[in-house]
Parts: C-alpha cells; sequence; structure tokens
C-alpha cells in the first residue's frame, strides 16, 4: 500500500496534496486528494471528512471549486476526496461514452456483473481500501465523516447507512436520495447490478434508511432551481423515508441555487461545521 | 451596447452572471462575468472591483476557483471579471499556439504591430469599453478597484498607474511586475509593441511608478515558492521601483504558496478588504 505523491500545493496555511496509488479493491492505479489543515504539522490527530463527488468528476472538483480550505483550516478537518471510478485502460466505460455510466461515474456501489464487478467496487473502496490508507500514513483519529453531492451525496447516505458506527457525522448537497426510481440510478444499477431490483434495495438510501440500526442524524441542502430535482433528485423521498422511521434529517430547500460548486460552495462552511461538532465530541 | 446574458447562478446569496456583448474596441464577440452581492438586489449602488486574470484563463477561472463571493457578498462588492484577450476566429494567434502569446494572452496593453493592433486593444477594452457597459447596466457607483493575477497583476498595476484618477484601489497576486525585462514580458511586447524598447515603457509597471502623479497603495501578495518568481515575477523590482519614488507598497512574500489559484483563494478575503475599505471611504 505504497502512495505516491504527485503534487503538493498551500492553502489557507495547509496543504492540498494528491496521491496516485495502486487498489486492491478495484485492480487499477487511483488518484485522490487530501487537504490537510495546518494543525496536521503541529503533531495534531484530526478528525477526516470523505467527500465523494458527482457524476463526470475526478478528486479535482472539489478542492478546487467548493472554498472548503479555509474553514476545514479553522477547524483542524482533513478532508479527502477520491475519484468518482475506477480508471485506466483496462476499465470498461459505457459502451456509448455516456457521462452517467462507467467512468467517472462509479455510483460507489460494488457491481456484481460483469465486465463491471472486475474494477467497480466503490464502495469497498471508499468504505474501507482508502481509509485503510488514510489512517496508515497521515495524523488521523478514528473518527470519520462523509459527505458529497448528486452522485457523491448518494453515495455518502449508502456508505453511512450500510455501515454503522464507521462514520460519526454525515451530509449531502443535493444527493440522488432514491437512485432505484430515477433514470441516472436505473441505468446504473440495472448494469452494474443487474435487472433483479430486489437487489438495488441496499444501495438505495431510501430504502435503506427503513432498516437502518443507527439514527446518525443528516444534514442535506438542495437548490430549489437545480435542473436534476424533480426527475434525478427527490428530496421529498428522502424526508419521507426518515419520517417514516424517525431518522433525524435537516432538510434545507435553498432557495435560487442549481446544481454547481457554486451552491456546495454558498453552503460547505455549514457542512463543515456539522462534521466537525459530531467528530469532535467525546466518543 | 447591448448585453446577452449567458447565464445566472446564484452564489453565496447574490448572483454570478455571464455575459457576451459585441466590443467595439476590440472588434469581436467577447464574454465577461459579474458578481452581483446581495445589496444590488435591494437598490443599493455598489464599488466594483475589475479582476483581470492570467495566461490561458477566461472570465471563469475566478470566480469558480478563488472563493471571492463569500465575503464579496459581506462587503457589498460587485466584482467583475473580463476574458484575457480578444476571441473568435478572426483574431490572429501565436503562430505556434504557444500559450503566453495570443489568444489567452493580450497582456491588457494595445497592440501596435499588426496583425495584432486590429483586435489586441484590451487595455482599452479593460479601462473604457467595459467599465462603460457595466456603469450602464449595473447598480454601480463610480469608485472602481482593479485586482489580477500574474499577467493580470501587470495589467492591474499598469491599467491604475496609467489612468491617475480611474481607480481608487489596487492590488495584484504574483504580478508580473517588469515585463521589459522578462521572457513573457519580452516575447509579448516584441510583437505587439515592435522591437523599440522605449516604447515599451509605458506598459511596464516598474517604469510608470517612477512617472506616476497618484500614489494609490498597492497590496500585492506573492508566493515564495511560485515557479515563476525568479525569471518572470520579479516582486524585487517593484520593490524598488516603489521605494525610489515613495509610491507606498505593501509587499507580502508568503512562505510556501505557489502561484495557483489555491494561493489566490488563501488571500483574496484580505484583497477584499483592501478594496472595500478604499472604495467605500468618501471620495
Amino acid at each position: 500500500m505504497s502512495l505516491e505523491n504527485i503534487s503538493c500545493q498551500k492553502s489557507s496555511g495547509g496543504w492540498h496534496k494528491r496521491y496516485r496509488h495502486r487498489s486492491s479493491t478495484l485492480n487499477c492505479d487511483m488518484t485522490f486528494a487530501v487537504y490537510l489543515p495546518p494543525q496536521a504539522e503541529q503533531g495534531a490527530k484530526l478528525p477526516v471528512l470523505y467527500w465523494l463527488s458527482g457524476l463526470t468528476c475526478t478528486d479535482e472538483n472539489f478542492m478546487q471549486k467548493a472554498g472548503a480550505h479555509k474553514v476545514a483550516a479553522e477547524l483542524g478537518l482533513i478532508i479527502v476526496a477520491p475519484d468518482t471510478s475506477p480508471r485506466g485502460e483496462g476499465v470498461a466505460d459505457d459502451p456509448d461514452g455516456a457521462y452517467d455510466f462507467g467512468l467517472g461515474a462509479g455510483f460507489y456501489l460494488n457491481a456484481t456483473q460483469e465486465p463491471w464487478a472486475r474494477h467497480y467496487r466503490m464502495h469497498d473502496y471508499v468504505v474501507h481500501e482508502l481509509p485503510a490508507l488514510i489512517e496508515a500514513n497521515f495524523p488521523v483519529t478514528d473518527r470519520r465523516g462523509i459527505s458529497g453531492h448528486s452522485m457523491g451525496g448518494h453515495g455518502a447516505l449508502v456508505c453511512a447507512l450500510r455501515n454503522p458506527g464507521r462514520y460519526q457525522s454525515m451530509s449531502a448537497f443535493a444527493p440522488i436520495t432514491n437512485p432505484m426510481n430515477c433514470p441516472w440510478g436505473e441505468k446504473a444499477f440495472s448494469r452494474y447490478l443487474g435487472d433483479e431490483r430486489s437487489r438495488w434495495r441496499e444501495w438505495d438510501a431510501c430504502a435503506l434508511m427503513a432498516d437502518a440500526s443507527e439514527r446518525l442524524p443528516i444534514l442535506v441542502d438542495q437548490g430549489d432551481r437545480d435542473d436534476f430535482l424533480l426527475d434525478q433528485l427527490k428530496p421529498e423521498a428522502l424526508q419521507a423515508a426518515a419520517q417514516a422511521v424517525g431518522h433525524p434529517l435537516e432538510l434545507r430547500l435553498q432557495p435560487g441555487y442549481d446544481h454547481s460548486y457554486y451552491f456546495i460552495a454558498s453552503f460547505i462552511d455549514d457542512h463543515l461545521r456539522h462534521h466537525a461538532a459530531a467528530l469532535s465530541a467525546a466518543s
């Protein structure tokens, strides 16, 4: 599990670093980014927020566009941003090169169907392999938060709901809340998981919430001028699922905001504070 | 002088909008971006900060990566970001497609040599045509600040030093301070302005400072791990020029920072406050 550092840039008093490594889970080389706040150089052990990006993104979008470093530096929060799918010449892609399946669109699940199953195991990568790497190589506590945007918001909700005890905080921006019942999710799940819809439930936040054994509070921001709101994202489905079982959900519909990183940058500080409060609390 | 709005995105309570228009100065269609803080919707007239980007950039880099909207919203500062050169099929480019001349590299001057003189008049566009458009179409005061990065830092210094009274505040990130005496500047000036070096002085911040009739304070941030520091940027030349004539210059050498937008994002709030303080002062 050796890490190759490929860049190192000072930012808001800390460091933005990118690494390449061989992933045994994904069977390919992967790149991820980490933001290390200034406290990391002063011998402190810090909690980690994992950020999962949306369709077409890499590790770079969030780091460049979210404007998160300033408050992460203030709070002493490490941020880790993985890529959004396995990568490389041997990794199967959408046969039509579509943006919403294959490369850049791993949907944070473990595929069961070929040719996808050989590489597309982003759930296990994000939940197990990447944190093990981070915890072996950086000054971190064992407290973890998870958040993300759109497909990555779906990923954050599903990773936390499937793995009780593994995360101490969760949030999402404009998540795909109910992928079993939206075009993006139906396309991805039918290919990665096959046509048997009963197998899709374990990768759907609304379905998982019904059976969750842990009730970790969720903060969700959603713009009301988001072009994907009605067909793909469906925050009302998440709200109904949460209400049905009493899962604590703060869903904020933000007037005027769209699906872009301008929306994320506008509210990321609130999410960072939400995570830092939970992650710095006594365990 | 009609403006075509091509996008509109809510950001930090205000609006990031992009416009296309026909530029009579540049003889081509141009795109620019404006950030309107929330006060602009409340009937207030606000001062404007013009931001000039560096080599290869467009109107988008600063808006997406500088993280400037939050504090601009707090301060009630409008930010206008033009493109970095004339654009379009009829606009001559570097014959080798180099990144440091031609498209994306207008150097904020008025070219005198053909084929450049027909379009490359970015100084007049930034100082006259664009502000006239802004002042006719947005709720602005007549107080203007100017800042920029690298080639755009050079542009900001030169625009302010050449036009006493036109700007009430100026600053720069990692500016090309002495383009007459660095490879980027020598290449650009010899082509845009011809080989007679005496004509270059009117586009060189260090030379202009000697003769300036106004002593507007300058804030400059420069990373000490910037790859272009020694060969291209030469902050010590600006410091010597300022000291020679008593021009007020606060030059901050920032340890560990490079030439990227992570550096800009780390210190942009200080620059916004520097401008807002000068622009909101009684004239």
